[in-house]
């Protein structure tokens, strides 16, 4: 498997589906640099492709999920020579931003559902990627933070548009406009995880006993569930449910769903070929 | 009034303007079959026009709400000979799905308000229909499960469109792609029903009192809020704003309006006419 | 400072950035006035204006945050000599609500957050008008009405567009179908209040502490958050994403972005200049 | 086949797939009268499922395509007791003019081609109706008017949502506010229909041409060109194109592309099977 | 009536409902400097709440219609002490062109047809006005420019926004990127004019008549379909119909209706009472 | 400069900022193959990136433009052993599709302007091409057709999304149901091309002259009004009238608007930086 610097991909059962993905900087608090924003997007799009990988678990290593955006990282993309144009310099901080987003979305690109397991801070930046994900867990002693305001900047990596739908309107304002800091159980109220575990361990075999789980099922399903889902964000009740007709009608009829109804008859566990 | 094989209609007391529409297949759970869509449908637009009813309780019959499609009816519509044109075969499917689809919106082209009265399971179909009811409620031991993906299949009637805006992106990603069962308390911390009862008896009680208290209220102002809500899901703050002062230009003024104030000044309840 | 009939504006210490906005009609329980709806729509265009002001804290005076609209309001916007052609009354009516609707939407076109502190009722258009707002909090004892529908007639003014987005649409449709009352305790679980305080002097106090400490935040920042999030609600996500890559291309690389770094690793606090 | 009292349906030729669909009430100009409106939807329904049908061309009987909706239709939607709530007389009116907008958008809802043949008058509601059709043709004597301002009305049934699309906003605004007569000639400058025929004979003609060779191509490549241009109007184009993508996913690969490919390959027409 | 720097409003008789709008600097080539744009944003509201006001002709006085914004505005919205902050200086630059922009917009918010005359030059801000405008007429000598391009700045107060409706994305993309001047003749052949005039006098005179002939109609139906058509651009085609249906169920039975068929039973003209 | 199977790339002058795109399989009739897709992706992107390029000039190498689609490339996309389960084909061929659609889309995210420089014939494939062109020119013995519908399929690689914007829904309907072939005149007519040359020497001269043009003009300027003019198409007026409100706020205040100003006052001709 290709190697990275700022990342690491485990897959740790080498009959496992499952693979593990990590934000592998924990003298730097996992903080997001440069290399980061290639490396991730290049590893998800690794994952999508291998046929091997059904569901990702994206973790930290070391004592925090994420810090947020490294000062460098932020530096690279704002500094230009006094004497550039100002406007060519907005230009560029343009496209370079849209880049670094375009990184965090890889996450959505990939069809397969990844999993966020929070453990310590998840600050800033650390906000952007799980929002981003598809299902979130964290521990108790978790603590998250949208922290762009305190740096004297408005966010831009997808929190403020991704997390009103995951915590509402109300939350989302309160949260980016006080900048606050909020725990684990705090974000399972407000709708941001779905469950909260006592410890980092209890976290990561919850976490793997989850993902282990919608790795059994039919990938076509599972695919399909989140790619219809999230079509779903922008498209009125009347599209989104042509828009399911319209793949169903490709999708339904499947081996799939032969095996899946066959199990259920002969009450033994399914088994899905690769997509 | 008219019979159904798949639905009974009653009308509790003479005077009253709530009707009770029940799921009606106790002994196969209530699973939808392919008669149900099409009488689902006949049911509600019946109920639309007749101008006794005010308010609509949708309960099932027997130990559970609703087990979900009957896999006859999932059968009939995927069902082709085999020389048959693949792409026809498609095509075809494609417009069976928007046909079933068709009959879980009815609830919402009823100008009149739903309320879901959840008992025993709510699975698969069983979600799709109470998503797209406009009050729900259930007993503590109801369960709920969005099952599609262990069918191998990615649901499609409604589930994936309606339920976000119900419990936001997060929880509705989690609940899709686990396809896990939650308990009655759960969906009322998600915002999936609006009241738990501790039996059958005090579901049914407390959503017949609730169904009467709306059945007294001005049956415009009822159909309104109904219709403009709905409306203003696929509409900007601008638009949704511009619709109801349109919308109001012509249903404001009414009897309505003057009988709730005269009312309020006499201290008695108002009575409005039918609609 | 501009002297209003229906409201009141106080910066409490002159150094303070925080400005204070009452509901003034303590005796007529701040019922919404004709007057109220010009005044409130001045009041914060000059608060926009005031470089002073960087927070708004909107309350009310007397026992309740704000009983609804005034019969008197209403009544000068339906009636008409009997004579007058229907259809122009209804033209002249739908202009009205949309003035009546503008005067709300002043909250969202301030640039700087409105924090909003019920005590007492928050009734009809007081909820149309904390929905407005950009943060919620309330006291134990405050209790909510989405009222509309028990004057036989449906909201207009905003509750039906934006109350979905905090609370989510199942939520909001029970609460505007019953009209039922709810309490802080209940607003917070729903999120729309993001804080419950025991008493009326520890929620003044408290929105205050929030206020002084979001106005000692960059005011891009600040600004840009609110703007931006408000932009996200009728913005598909890569419309959003590349809406806020286009604004920071301007507001990121700034004298607050320079000051806040700087401050972090000289550990003070920033200070940022008026915006 | 069904008797209609205000349309005809022909079916010229018994090889022939094509169908032909006339306004026939040659002696009110083909004014559309209440009748219409139930046996138009219903017509273009049982056409829909014919599958013997593959295009329909719609014409007018007598001198004229059709002189637009019928007082007595208009009336008939109007008109209330006088003692009956205003508000009530209101959203049954709205309910009316939805049911009249149904009927014409079922030439959409149709999935095959409706070419529209224009002579003599084509006003108003005529209008309403072209603007629904795939193809448009004229004679050179046709003359259209999008009439209703002067009837003191907005046109309700279509023209205003349909023709900016067809010849853009200006002329759309343009001929809206002036209702005045344009030739078939001028319509064909502005884009509302491709082509002007000398005569009724050679309109007829050429249009029956057109149909034929439409009819000749396979069922799936047109009635999907239909479904999925008419689906492109709202849709952004990141969904438009996924849309055709997904659709095609599950219509691309059949037997009318292979039997197309084999029937070039061979220098020969090819045939395809009904849908 | 109120005395403008930049505009002259004239009501060329005293009975006529038809006003005259001038852009009246002739010797600025009516060039939009930072009065014009608070002057003509209150003339039109003017106009739009004067009774006696039923169709504006926009023209300019002089040998152009309009040569674009004045450098001096744009210097006074770009000029900026070199200390300041250079993202509060943006910050503000976009609140400047918001305002520029609102202005323009104010034709929109007219309820009452704008009529756009043009004659000689109609440059850059000229073409964002007249795009904004509801008829466009112009003289054989008259010439157009989309010229921001030629200046070094991507235009921003409307055009590339409103020109595609009108004369559709090909042409406007082509327009915008070359700047190049093109005739009378060709706007008309592009759909941006509706028609052209050999002179100024046959301009002034044909452009009086249609407005006659407008300020004739009923002007509930005028309005409305200015209204109605505005709102189309941004509501997919099911919003529109359902709009138009209930702007209809308050708009529709009126006098102007009872008075239109009076007329044209008793081949009279009507008249139409004040809106 | 990067060597190409499927296309060249030709700057003329070493010193000219216009960069020439060659579609070169001149005996394939420039039929679009697997390479292409792969290929066009590339070199648009490359071109993006090339600070000497600022305007391309696509052409066909040979007596046509474009003959469409290759055989074999739709060959390699649908072509699965029949063993594969049919829905993991399906979903395959939608990621195909897409794929392909990316390579075409290529021509829209080069923030650069591309004039599609259209001889002989531009078929199926090679319209999907020139759509997503921001200026088309073509000779007077060019035709063109949408021919997909003839092989059976439904087009998917963006004409039936972006056709109507540029000729009208009308138009495109018909165009894209029969599938007839249309001149160079024609499409002048319809607004499909700018432009028509009498041959391809006056073509590739008139195309080189308006290249240069556009390439002397602000590369800020030009590819602001291309980015902005597209992102318009899918945002309602108001959203486009803020997000050039916003883009201007970081690109207004340039080099490029201080030297167009400059230049203009004296009377010379600009020169801008490149970007």
């Amino acid at each position: 498997m290709q190697q990275y610097r700022t990342l690491q991909i485990l897959q740790k059962s080498p009959n496992s589906r499952v693979f593990h993905l990590y934000l592998n900087r924990p003298h730097h608090r996992n903080a997001l640099s440069r290399d980061f924003f290639t490396e991730f997007s290049a590893a998800l799009s690794s994952l999508d492709q291998n046929t091997d990988a059904a569901v990702i678990v994206l973790s930290g290593t070391g004592d925090h999920f994420c810090s947020g955006i490294d000062f460098k990282a932020l530096n690279s993309i704002t500094d230009h020579p006094p004497s550039f144009d100002r406007a060519r310099a907005n230009e560029k901080l343009r496209r370079e931003i849209k880049v670094l987003q375009d990184a965090i979305t890889a996450i959505e690109r990939c069809r397969k559902p990844v999993i966020a397991c929070v453990h310590g801070g998840c600050i800033g930046g650390g906000v952007d990627i799980v929002t981003a994900c598809d299902i979130r867990y964290c521990t108790q002693d978790a603590f998250f933070s949208v922290k762009e305001v305190d740096l004297g900047i408005t966010a831009d990596l997808g929190t403020l548009q991704r997390l009103p739908g995951i915590v509402g309107y109300g939350n989302a304002m309160e949260l980016a406009l006080t900048g606050r800091r909020f725990s684990g159980q705090e974000a399972k109220e407000l709708g941001l995880v779905s469950r909260v575990f006592a410890s980092k361990e209890s976290l990561d075999e919850g976490a793997r006993l989850v993902a282990e789980e919608i790795a059994a099922k039919s990938p076509l399903a599972v695919t399909g569930t989140k790619a219809v889902l999230l079509r779903s964000r922008d498209m009125n009740l009347e599209q989104g449910l042509d828009y399911i007709a319209t793949w169903n009608s490709a999708m339904l009829v499947s081996d799939d769903l032969t095996e899946a109804i066959k199990a259920q008859i002969q009450k033994r566990n399914p088994t899905f070929s690769k997509l």
